[in-house]
């Protein structure tokens, strides 16, 4: 309780509202976990680092901090919706123990939950929750990263003895980047072609031992530390590889397919491609944790940059006394200002994510339907929030000059370690594209292969109702719009229904034109070279997409608010998020007359004036983005002129 | 010459253009200086990272590789542009050995070499640049960094002792991220404000001896070390606090303002102003080193990503068996070769910036107008280069996937060690500010006072020549525009005259309108305020005007290759370089209706088949960008699976 109580009123309700759903349980942490907990020294060695997260990650699953998401049985506590709460919490303490418990809980924990059956979850899972027994995820290897589907491990049957045989064939089959392989993993999750009889089954996932008790390699396996990295030093990552190591053909994780007492393969799903995506799909939750993970980073670095800049002053007005602060600077505001805004609307768009996966979990794959669209929103959402990232921290880290570069100050390390995220859990550029291939799908179920050129004017309001199922306050938004339309020319710029036809229409526009050149593309004579000239109009799509699911999850969230006070100024935090989106598309927009100059520019004054509104209010609103005040640097670090 | 045995014939000419005037310089630092001299192992820890790089320093020291722009008679071995060259090849390596030997070298022995006299040459050079008198340059305090006129540290005279107290009065007057102070140091050239019999004559700089041979704080002086960094892990950065210390009066460097055997100030510069002006321009060199040391960092970062997606392979074309280079897809192109180009126009207009250096020095104060341009082209080039940097390395980073991850492939640490890049030797906001007021005096200088609404459009062509002097090849461009008038329309886009037309209409445009802006705001009531708005006004018109002097410098590099093959490839690398920067200012351009939308995306469609055009060549022109082979990673990382 006393870490909060330096936390205005406003700054309280806001963080309320920001929490939604999860209140509780992100109050849990505010309120029980100290920043000696979960803030690590940023100088410590690779090895420190490491010893230091390993205990951290097993004090916090003693305290049922992260462990939801499993089955209660074997020592889960919560949902799978809460267990994404849980990670954006650990990420606002420290990224390595978050990512170190995200690779044990989230992706060895999670492969057993989700791709075994009753003997795994029974024999491996209270091991794994507690982390006696650490993990690896071993599904990327040398030659493949994003493209799974060709990896190159095998994993063979042999019917004389009832076991598999699991192999890395090549170099290049060697796994690779996996957390807990390079010192503390005991047993692997490996993924790998299945052989069974001679015959292929495609990508299935086995249990290996790796080490013995005192941290030996077992024999047919060899382990890698691959040492330093840019960032995440309290993380081991390594490689591994196999030399025809045999394990019980109970290893298996069969939730999926399986080898049963005759040696005859089995499976609930026919069509090897359609059982490889399912299999994935239930591995979603990693992709949901690592874009709330990368926001939380960037709340941080916020609420470090935004005290600093409201502190620190530089330069005197002439004549007069007083040195100006940072944050009273326009450019200082335009760094900071609009990126506060973009913390709040991921920041709602996360949390419907997290329902999302809750629903789908709940419905366990009886609403295909619904499933690809959370791994689309998914995907979106991990390459957005992950890119907005690194931007922004590296900016936060500039707007505190000499002072952000001192590691002590929290700013590096959160730069150093968000870094990788708009790697793992899938490049952001192929995360993109698959966006893009999805809502191509869905244009295509709706529209078929027809020629579009001559009705897609006529018919772009069905298209929207069609491909861009609306995320939630359906009814809000249709009144939002129509209120819009009412208002006169002047003063459209405010209305929020403007803000949602133009994400709207961007959204729309840029699938249709993409539909247009895949089409004509796939009659190209190079169709590679055709198809690869669209890449970057996927890119544009699924951007446009996802920009559109944010809006409108924050205007969700608004409308859940009962504090018309708090209400107020989120509507005008709203404001300056979808006029900067707006703002940032603006050549879009020009290029495609949607808007003329003068509009343009009046985005952009617009833009200026909701930053020098809200300036005032920008400790409340970093407050709200819920970070405790005794995380935000080291204890040690705590001397207030390096950072005032 | 081994080192050298695998480049390219196109790419050793590439190298050579690029190299310009310095060729001899950097060639002799690729032939004589090995990885191990210059290539750090990115797992060094703090400790180990500072006591190799102070070694390194010592052995290029000793080398004559970093003695440039001392006087011969104290140990120096080349010209002022000569040492910029030379820091730009350190860089190249590692940019902890470049900043510990720039500051060593260039700061503290600049300080010495261009604000001290024959004294301080005679005894202080000799040891200065052998490093056997390491010491810090004690400019930035905890209170003021940009502001250096506030600084809070006094230097009094005392008559009765002849001698110099220096004092820092309060917390904030602490000296702060000052290399070589952390550890090192032994001697500091203190910036503070001077005062002679109770008259303040503004900011001096003095010598200060801190620790003794044993490295223990000398009497008076407190030193603290600020330990862990976002990176320059090498560098040993600390703080420095004087608690009336004094030195003999011989200490003060009084090139422009001593005092005498009587007590007496003198200065050759009356104004106060004017001689803190004076004293500052003569430091010019660091921020042009600084401009040119991030852009070597993005070359090797560039080489390091084309290279891995020359070789790296992922997805294959469907029905096909071999899978696709990462350098084949768009996206891919598009993330890299326009940072190559880009690499290319840096790189010729800091050889400009350079050769600007040693008119500058050359004159000795004799063409102060010469000066303030140079000054002013130093800071823009500084801001813009090291933004790119931190851009653009992070795209390499990321372009790599995880392997880009792992620190032995070398692109995390240049990430690190460039990041600090944007913020010493001025934030680059505050910079390009300067940029701006010295763009609105050369206006105002041309046309006074006078409204200039009415008559904008008329003048414009003047205002070019008055304001916009033109950078080199003044001919060769009149004849480019000339020529692309008498264009057909629909060629114009390849035409270098448009080009020009186009970069130098932004930073014609962008000037006048900022100054027209900044006229009302001085007469607002809240004058504050109504220039606080012009701020990201002031931002664009510094970044036009650095554009067009670089895309000069880019054309004037072009006419002065005499090998027809490599001039036709360098127009294409120019003519990527120039469209991608009219495309990044597309919106601009569209609000200010210069162009129509149609031509706008005209545009980009040209950058992309430049890019599929240029892609044929990418080895050539990374090996081009200059990096010599052994340099681009640590010896012990050399695992080419990691990163192939």
């Amino acid at each position: 309780m006393t870490m909060t109580m330096n936390t205005t009123a406003t700054g309280e309700a806001l963080r309320r509202a920001l929490d939604g759903p999860f209140h509780e349980i992100k109050q849990r942490w505010r309120n029980e976990v100290d920043g000696a907990d979960v803030v690590r020294d940023p100088a410590l060695s690779m090895e420190e680092a490491r010893d230091w997260t390993l205990e951290r990650v097993k004090d916090l699953a003693a305290r049922h901090l992260v462990t939801a998401g499993f089955p209660a049985a074997q020592g889960g506590s919560g949902t799978a919706a809460e267990s994404c709460a849980h990670f954006e919490m650990a990420a606002l303490g420290d990224l390595s123990v978050t990512i170190k418990s995200g690779v044990q809980h989230g992706l060895f924990g999670g492969a057993i939950v989700n791709l075994g059956t009753t003997y795994h979850h029974e024999t491996f899972l209270p091991d794994a929750i507690t982390v006696k027994l650490p993990g690896a995820f071993a599904m990327t290897e040398l030659g493949h990263g994003s493209d799974v589907q060709s990896l190159e491990t095998t994993i063979t049957y042999l019917p004389e003895t009832d076991e598999l045989e699991v192999n890395s064939p090549t170099s290049t089959a060697t796994k690779a980047y996996l957390g807990n392989a390079g010192r503390d993993g005991r047993m692997a999750a490996v993924f790998g072609q299945l052989y069974v009889d001679g015959e292929h089954h495609g990508v299935h996932v086995v249990l290996v031992a790796i080490r013995d008790e005192d941290g030996n390699d077992l024999p047919g396996v060899t382990t890698g530390d691959q040492g330093h990295k840019g960032g995440l030093l309290g993380v081991d990552n390594g490689t591994l590889s196999f030399d025809h190591v045999r394990v019980p053909r109970l290893m298996l994780l069969d939730r999926y397919g399986g080898i049963d007492a005759d040696g005859e393969y089995h499976s609930p799903i026919s069509s090897k491609n359609a059982r490889f995506f399912t299999m994935l799909g239930t591995l979603v939750r990693g992709r949901i944790c690592v874009g709330g993970g990368a926001a939380s980073a960037t709340r941080k670095a916020l609420t470090i940059a935004v005290n600093y800049a409201d502190r620190r002053r530089q330069f005197r007005q002439p004549g007069l006394g007083e040195e100006i602060l940072l944050l009273d600077y326009r450019t200082h505001q335009r760094r900071l200002l609009p990126n506060v805004a973009r913390a709040y609307a991921y920041g709602f768009a996360q949390t419907e994510l997290a329902l999302q996966l809750q629903r789908v979990t709940d419905a366990a794959g009886a609403d295909p339907q619904a499933s690809r669209e959370l791994e689309t929103r998914a995907a979106g959402m991990k390459a957005l929030q992950t890119r907005w990232a690194n931007d922004t921290i590296q900016e936060c880290r500039e707007a505190c000059g000499g002072a952000g570069y001192m590691s002590d100050n929290g700013l590096t390390l959160l730069r150093q370690d968000a870094d990788v995220f708009a790697t793992f859990e899938g490049d952001n550029t192929v995360l993109l594209q698959l966006v893009a291939k999805a809502l191509l799908l869905d244009y295509k179920a709706s529209w078929g292969d027809m020629d579009m050129r001559g009705t897609a004017q006529k018919t772009a309001r069905l298209i929207g109702s069609a491909v861009m199922e609306r995320t939630t306050a359906r009814s809000v938004i249709e009144r939002l719009i129509a209120s819009a339309d009412r208002k006169p020319e002047a003063d459209r710029l405010s209305a929020r229904g403007w803000h949602v036809q133009m994400f709207e229409f961007r959204e729309q526009h840029t699938i249709e034109g993409l539909a247009r050149r895949m089409r004509t593309a796939a009659k190209a004579e190079d169709s590679f070279e055709a198809i690869n000239a669209c890449q970057p109009h996927m890119l544009e799509a699924a951007k446009a997409h996802i920009d559109r699911i944010v809006l409108e999850a924050f205007i969700g969230g608004i409308e859940q608010c009962d504090d018309d006070y708090i209400k107020a100024l989120l509507v005008k935090v709203c404001d300056l998020y979808a006029l900067a989106t707006i703002e940032a598309n603006r050549a879009w927009f020009l290029e495609h007359e949607v808007f003329d100059p003068k509009r343009s520019k009046a985005i952009t004054a617009a833009v200026d004036e909701l930053c020098a509104d809200l300036r005032g209010k920008s400790r409340e609103l970093v407050e709200g983005l819920g970070v405790p005040e005794g995380w935000l640097t080291h204890a040690r670090a705590a001397i207030p002129p390096l950072i005032g």
